[in-house]
């Protein structure tokens, strides 16, 4: 059934108000009318069945027929911190990872990040990017859409340690070292609901200063597979560990 | 450091020779010569560092200096059967399964494949398709590059049946059912060097028929965590889990 996100202020108890394009979609491209249903997600990760009760060109109420118990979202609060990588690869990291269940992406403008966005570019950008979290999170049937950051520096990061419960660097030379931290022992160390923040480098990595600063801020390093994954893989390999670990394991 | 992918008929006991495009690269992209040291991966899975001994316009001699002992290439083997999707999605999704350690890639003209290609067609893209899947193997240091198969048809799939000891269907219902089989159940079931099979559907999911007669031949669903993936999402959602199960939690 097709779901649609309404913002918290166009609830009330049993009848929620559609404002957004969503009404152009319902209207136009899904032709529904008085009496079709429709799933209607509330930001705080709920979702309603709910009745068209009245259409007009720009607002369509619906009554809510049925709170729903889903279990769509991951167990735990997973942040990918990317470094800026080429192009729309961005783009890219941020659809893939909606769909595998992120709650939060934070764009690093990491020192070998090929990109430089200047403060309206990266304004624009950040549009963008929350677009492409919205619709992701529609299409895989997420409660709740992913927030994106404006792009953060180093420092901003490394500020991050403390609101996080277990902090994470995805590390190429982990992949090759004889003796390195897995992946499984870090996830066992995770208990259901913790915040963890995964910080990925851009296409060359993090830089030698990157790494110590992350190392001196008690980040831990971890391998994700024994093969060199590109930038824009990181973030789908360790999600999908993830959903595996604490979805598919128990 | 620099690595190339030599034909088997190119190695002798102790040397190999260099005779593709990776010369021109070598020369002219790396600017090496006589003495500069690269890594030689042999067909069969093995990797040499050797020694640049000649050089010439069109061949590069190189003495095998010393085998190397490697494990990039997961504990089993992963074939992927991907539903033609639509554009260039079939691309990515061989880039990225490469990356992630699949050893073989199966286009299927699905009965909701929105492609279709005629042999004239489907012979570029093979190219295309084999070329991907090299670059890909370098990037991420396989020693392996994965076989991409001409597009086959639903009865081919049901005959590879016998071909492979697992043989799964990303099925998305599952991810909704409420006993859904788990990947784990799947993955614990399967003995190192096991040849795995998983078929994925294209955009609109595999049609009731192909259901059926996967069904009929016993091929076994799979759910690929809680939340719809789309259809390029599957294979690395599986590979990344694979790789987990066998090479991050022993």
């Amino acid at each position: 059934m097709q779901r649609y996100f309404v913002p918290e202020n166009n609830w009330t108890e049993d009848y929620a108000a559609i404002t957004s394009d969503d009404v152009h979609h319902i209207i136009n491209v899904m032709r529904m009318d008085v009496g079709a249903e429709i799933i209607c997600n509330h930001p705080r990760g709920k979702a309603a069945l709910c009745e068209i009760i009245a259409v007009s060109k720009d607002q369509i109420d619906v009554k809510i027929n049925k709170w729903l118990e889903e279990t769509v979202e991951l167990p735990i609060n997973v942040t990918i911190v990317q470094g800026l990588p080429k192009g729309d690869k961005l783009e890219w990291v941020i659809q893939k990872g909606t769909e595998l269940g992120a709650v939060e992406f934070i764009p690093f403008q990491a020192k070998r990040s090929i990109v430089k966005l200047d403060a309206k570019k990266a304004e624009k950008k950040l549009i963008r990017w929350q677009k492409i979290a919205k619709e992701a999170s529609e299409q895989s049937h997420r409660t709740v859409i992913p927030t994106i950051t404006p792009v953060k520096k180093l420092q901003e990061i490394l500020d991050l340690r403390e609101n996080y419960d277990v902090t994470l660097i995805a590390y190429e030379e982990e992949a090759r070292s004889s003796n390195p931290v897995m992946l499984y022992d870090h996830l066992n160390n995770i208990s259901k609901e913790s915040k963890v923040l995964l910080c990925i480098g851009p296409e060359g990595g993090f830089s030698e200063e990157e790494i110590e600063a992350f190392k001196q801020n008690k980040f831990e390093f971890v391998r994700l597979g024994r093969r060199i994954l590109r930038t824009e893989t990181a973030a789908s390999y360790f999600l999908s560990c993830v959903s595996f670990y604490f979805e598919e394991m128990r």
